[in-house]
């Protein structure tokens, strides 16, 4: 794994605790998507499958952790919330699962940006797709909501 | 809190491990609605409030509970899988944070139950209130399948 997703993945253990018991790592980053990844032992159920709760977590994170990465690699300080999620869950996940987050056309991150440097604010929606090795385990639309910080603010 | 409460927050800790480091517990249950709390200090995020995923998993996992406990107080030996889950995000939760799942209307139960024996599989849907003490963290609504067990079948 390269220093930058080690130095993101420790960014995150750190910052949001619960991810660490997750097992939740940054496996991939390319400018376009981000792959978040976790192992079943952690988040089993009483069926043996992924809990959906671990896996709406990892989902929502992984669009968190592309809007961050990408809205820091073009300098822009700005604190990110999500204001909805919606997970459709489709088979059972019976292995170790990743979540994949990848940007919606240029022309549309092209947009959310100028929204954000004229209002200060913009909002912006990513889909995610879980997949474990038998397959599909669900998909996840975020919101986010991007808020640029004044000079005194801290993330 | 009374051993109902102790015994059903035990079982959900020793089958889905991850809920017990997010400091899940079955506050309270009253046959029409269940509530389950947790703290804030394990689900801290990086702006020092509550993590949506740790937001999103309690939610989950509170109509989870509801229908656990209704369906094995009528007898009904089924397993609940959720297919689809919508989280809307309000402020933001800056202290212990619990989830108030209630049952639709007694018709619209009454209707999944009747589906549940005539089909053995049956849909339905649960909204769950996320509060903390600074007021209304969100909203969520959940749809959860049923499936009768075969006698030879274990949850």
């Amino acid at each position: 794994m390269n220093q930058n997703l080690i130095e993101i993945t420790s960014y995150i253990h750190q910052n949001i605790p619960i991810t660490a018991h997750l097992g939740i790592q940054v496996k991939a980053y390319d400018h376009n998507s981000v792959t978040l990844s976790a192992p079943l032992a952690p988040n089993l159920n009483h069926r043996n499958t992924a809990f959906g709760g671990s896996l709406s977590a990892l989902a929502i994170l992984s669009g968190w952790a592309l809007l961050h990465l990408k809205l820091k690699e073009k300098g822009i300080r700005s604190r990110l919330v999500i204001q909805t999620s919606t997970f459709d869950f489709s088979d059972p996940i019976d292995s170790d699962f990743e979540a994949i987050c990848s940007l919606p056309s240029d022309e549309q991150f092209e947009k959310f940006l100028r929204t954000l440097q004229r209002r200060k604010r913009a909002r912006i929606s990513l889909t995610s797709t879980i997949n474990c090795a038998s397959g599909k385990g669900g998909s996840h639309e975020g919101t986010y909501v991007a808020v640029i910080l004044t000079e005194n603010e801290s993330v």
